[in-house]
């Protein structure tokens, strides 16, 4: 079942289900199960309903506008360079020898969009970029735990696109500023119950310009497993109900093609990921 | 005046000023002024008080338990080898050159711990060290602020110890994890308006161990000023009211003494800024 966040007809933000192109409201505008996404996912909503969805209002989906699928998220934990052909095209040693720990950055819930929002390139740059990934979203409390446990606290997942300002990204050791402009980090159109995807190391995520395909890997090529993620980040922070984690990106950015891949005013980027839909970006100009 | 964060009688959070030793309540089990002293900040109330906050309940500064002066910051904002001092003792080419930007980190909120409060020296670290520093607190909403009016968007002033797990630091090229260990961001004891301390660039910094001194800097020293910090961060992220700037830490961090000065169980340390008070913790293990 497609779970996503968007607005209502009167422009606020509410959440809810999409089928057959239909957008069946359960937020504030709706059956108000809960007020966001996160919460529903917090309370146990999300991923166990059942047909009374279809007693909510509904709207077509053409009609709604997408917003990040968890639009306030605790936290947003990236990861860099988590797949081989990512950390060999970066040229970068200390990503190509063997990596004991997942590289591990951050981004701020307000530099996120939703599926068809506009990615807003920075006036301030040169060098716009696109990342493809999977993300991840915790659905309970979890403190030190355990490999074999983690996958227990995963609600579901998403497609990301972890739009990257590299001269900002690059400019000193720490990557904080190229990741965190807002309008970059796209998050959606869906969240998908883990329950519903099976085993999710047998998705493949590609990710497109144009409809040139840039990005083709199987999340059974990410270098740190998603367990092994979960049990890592949750050696150092505790995780809540909502919090978001991106898992990767793998090799074919932007910035390493020859002759450069970097995005232009007008460049349609997504990125699909099988069982969780496309999502999908066009680079507008910003301040 | 000498703004806090603070426990009620009740152990429920409040905020309020302390002056003589005295606690006066201006929070949620006080004066209720507003119900944190973000909020306080964010509402023009923080900096604007008179006499009037003689009237709120009083308690001994002695019996309340600290919390972090900001207790809740949307984003906490932390810059890297910001004092030459630092840059060379790290023996790390790319801090020791003429450095274009400011290194920049983030924290989680729930890093953060108060004045008194235990510094959690993790189980899973041999490196566990200190950083004493100067932070800021964001007074109104900030977007690409102009150097020459970057003042205007600073409430006020706090020590702050960015403790640091420097094994989980440096394990990869991202210092994320070993910056985000709850207990582990001293924040206080006091938040004080910036109309109290004239030109911070006078105040100085100095960081004790067991009463022995381990930092002392001018603010003076800073190599990218407040200013230039303030236009640098609102070139790529909107900041609040509430958000924190942790401005960076002199020389004299325990990783790069001989011997090493690295933090044991039960070592008292203090970070004492000109005018804002000091900031004591202990450390003490952690799971």
């Amino acid at each position: 079942m497609n779970y996503a966040s968007f607005t209502a007809a009167d422009g606020s933000p509410t959440w809810g289900v999409i089928i057959d192109a239909q957008a069946y409201d359960l937020g504030p505008t709706g059956l108000n199960l809960a007020p966001t996404l996160r919460a529903a996912v917090e309370q146990g909503i999300f991923g166990a309903l059942g047909e009374e969805f279809r007693t909510a209002p509904v709207r077509p989906e053409a009609d709604i506008e997408f917003l990040p699928a968890i639009t306030d998220p605790g936290k947003v934990i990236c990861i860099g360079v988590n797949y081989r052909s990512h950390q060999n095209e970066t040229g970068n040693a200390a990503h190509q020898k063997e990596q004991k720990a997942p590289t591990i950055f951050t981004r701020f819930a307000d530099s996120q969009m939703g599926h068809l929002q506009p990615a807003l390139m920075p006036a301030t740059t040169n060098e716009f970029d696109y990342e493809g990934e999977m993300a991840l979203v915790i659905g309970k409390q979890a403190w030190h735990v355990a490999e074999d446990e983690a996958f227990d606290y995963v609600a579901g997942y998403s497609a990301y696109n972890d739009f990257s300002v590299r001269d900002w990204q690059l400019a000193t050791t720490q990557w904080t500023p190229g990741k965190n402009f807002p309008g970059t980090g796209g998050f959606g159109p869906y969240l998908v119950p883990a329950a519903d995807l099976g085993d999710v190391t047998k998705l493949t995520l590609e990710t497109r310009v144009n409809g040139d395909v840039r990005q083709k890997a199987s999340v059974a090529d990410l270098y740190f497993t998603i367990p092994q993620l979960i049990a890592y980040i949750t050696g150092f922070t505790p995780l809540s109900p909502g919090d978001v984690i991106v898992t990767g990106t793998p090799g074919g950015v932007g910035r390493f093609m020859t002759p450069s891949g970097l995005l232009n005013e007008g460049d349609v980027v997504e990125v699909e990921i099988t069982g969780l839909g496309v999502l999908r970006n066009t680079v507008v100009p910003s301040a």
